[in-house]
């Protein structure tokens, strides 16, 4: 199955119609933003990009998407023709994924024709909005647990298949591990796991269940020990599987009361090196209440696969620009109420004081010249159809997970509270 | 690609361990349930079944799978060559797809050894927790509506096989058509699309661009009006159409307004049967408060692929029952503070007076006798590892839509108001 059909039916009568008009061959660029960020976010971080030149490299469609499009009267023969042909040849330019966003921060431009530039709005809007959303709330969540390890274990709580793209996503905003393991296949993500409740009331009694675990995983693994009553199974836990025991996983309860009285009986029992990972329907905001509480180490689910209260990201994907039937360049723009946006090819650049950035400053128009204090934002992704090799797979994850903590790293401090507020740098239009 | 490892690494780190203690081919029940609907909800739909049924299936690890686990040391060699084999070849019974649902409604019943069970975890959560939380969200915006047709256009706004999944679950909950094209294929949903800003600013006039898409698509189409002022696009949209002109869209501004001055304005220029559709960031409260303007159709994006607010339908799957040593079976069920639930093997049925739904009644352990005045709402998916075909493919997809349809129907008032409250009738347990 291509991923042709992951499309809106407007994006391919769109074509018939500009196809009747002659102008699906006009050059455009289309542009990818949000125009705002989640109410009081103060920044957000753009994810899928790796995701979407490996779909965009691969959208065909194929023998069987033709014959459902025909079978249906979807578009004219003539279009079905040129769809049968069809993969994109344009340019795609865009922030690094991992890049730190904006409102209105143009993450993606797409230069080509009208008709091989639009047939990827949807796909592209489902990734962008998805993943940057993930990554968005997971980059507080990383924030909120201040150097203290967090893996994402939120699959159940997502489509079956957005469970991998929230893996990777959450990998790039700086989680450390994914419960998934397709995602550890598909895009690097070191994966891990610890037990749940069935294992335990598999078996006939608690210590049972934790002595097959350890026989089985090691006395390095992870033992839940909330099944009945937390005490008794540390007591068991630390008895079964030694000192050594490597973690023990809370699910359930009153986490900070908790967690202290189970780090002082692990440590009475002589266990000082046995982690608390903790795992109960965290949060950015549980997260950060736990910062006094000995917790080792965080599992977070839904609130991270499903953007922490902000499933998408509202970006969406406008043309800005378009060649007129002189073929000179003319900017254009939408004017309805409350969704103006500005047209135009744009060129941003994160201007930046003694290393802090300060604002997001997009020239509309020409480029500016070369400076110091602004760090251009845009980059090549896909030149002539062709991603750029550095943003694919387990490597580009890699890659856009480091460049992410760079990105950061360059934020005021304001951009880390968790309280509402405004983004955390202006966005600044300048007409060259 | 399979779909075996769309799946926490836990599941199979436990089938190691259980297979470890002897105690992976223990026969199970497993039940999936949702302690709780979105806060103030008063019932749920359940949707995603007959994809699960479709996944389930198909689980299967293939080569390539078991390589990326031999390579990782996810498992021993034993628990791979068990994995080798799989397939289930357990039962399945639950309720109906597109059937209502309420706090700790047993949907999904799975019958199996602990080892094939407990594998299937991730994967039913994750269909079941998405697709049902889309149709619950839908149903509610579909009761809004009032009998007037809603189209799901939020494919950009959710991952992008999800988007599959929500448009086919907001067809099971009432809407009529979706613009996902795939979702026409995969799953007989209608597909429908109007046409984007992006087509118009395409043109050298709004005027053009109507035309175009006129000419291609025929005077029955839906204009776009608001790419720069309404009233004159209204005027330009219903002279190059003429009267037949199908419909207009709006997708931006204060929509009673807006809705009613067009609705005049078309009237006056005599185009009285064209209708009128909205499209400007619905949910179930827009939509309500539309109910007096003269909207001929809605079509809602974000909020219905995100479940207006509730994007995971809070699902869980848990072990209930188990047979013990001795060959008996025994009721199974975690203990922690705030996350207890009920053991054993549950009967739920629908209690009904005079054609209204009174309680959800489940009866744990024995079965009860037939009443005419309970409707069962287990019914068999799978035995023996074969779902059973009518809730397969487009097929199964229209028979959950009727029976939604039907289960709706029984519900009492209070069920369709669109403010916070208690659940529609109360869930009730009968030990026999």
């Amino acid at each position: 199955m291509t991923s042709a059909l992951l499309t809106d039916r407007y994006e391919l009568t769109m074509i018939d119609a500009a196809m009747r008009s002659g102008l699906h061959d006009r050059e455009c660029v289309f542009e990818v933003f949000a125009r705002r960020l989640p109410e009081g976010r103060r920044y957000g971080i753009v994810a899928g990009t790796g995701r979407l030149l490996d779909l965009i490299r691969d959208f065909r469609f194929d023998d069987g998407d033709l014959d459902w499009l025909r079978d249906h009267a979807v578009v004219t023969p003539t279009t079905l023709d040129w769809l049968a042909d069809y993969r994109f040849t344009g340019s795609i330019s865009g922030y690094r994924e991992g890049e730190v966003y904006f409102p209105n921060s143009p993450i993606l431009v797409v230069d080509g024709t009208f008709a091989e530039a639009v047939i990827l709005e949807t796909l592209a809007l489902s990734v962008l909005n998805y993943d940057s959303a993930i990554a968005s709330a997971a980059a507080r969540m990383v924030s909120a647990a201040d150097g203290r390890p967090i893996a994402e274990m939120g699959s159940r709580r997502t489509g079956e298949r957005s469970a991998v793209a929230a893996a990777r996503a959450a990998f790039v905003a700086g989680f450390g591990a994914t419960s998934n393991l397709e995602a550890g296949r598909q895009w690097g993500v070191p994966t891990m796991g610890t037990a749940a409740h069935a294992f335990t009331l598999l078996h006939d009694s608690e210590e049972e269940a934790f002595r097959s675990q350890v026989e089985a995983l090691g006395s390095g693994t992870t033992l839940l020990v909330d099944t009945f009553d937390v005490p008794k199974a540390v007591e068991t836990a630390v008895r079964v599987a030694g000192t050594g025991l490597g973690a023990v996983r809370i699910d359930s309860g009153d986490l900070p009361a908790q967690v202290a009285a189970v780090r002082r009986q692990l440590d009475s029992l002589g266990a000082v090196n046995t982690k608390i990972t903790v795992t109960n329907d965290l949060d950015e905001y549980t997260i950060a209440a736990l910062r006094a509480a000995p917790v080792d180490s965080y599992g977070v689910g839904t609130s991270v696969v499903t953007g922490s209260g902000h499933p998408a990201a509202s970006m969406v994907y406008k043309l800005v620009s378009r060649r007129d039937a002189a073929g000179e360049w003319v900017a254009v723009a939408k004017k309805s109420a409350a969704k103006a946006s500005v047209g135009g090819r744009k060129h941003p650049v994160r201007t930046i004081e003694d290393g802090v950035a300060v604002a997001e400053t997009i020239y509309v128009g020409e480029p500016p010249a070369p400076n110091a204090d602004e760090r251009p934002l845009l980059v090549p992704l896909m030149v002539d159809g062709e991603p750029v090799a550095d943003y694919l797979g387990a490597h580009g994850t890699g890659v856009a997970r480091t460049h992410r903590a760079a990105a950061i790293a360059e934020l005021p401090d304001q951009a880390f509270r968790l309280a509402r507020g405004e983004p955390a740098i202006p966005t600044v239009y300048v007409t060259n």
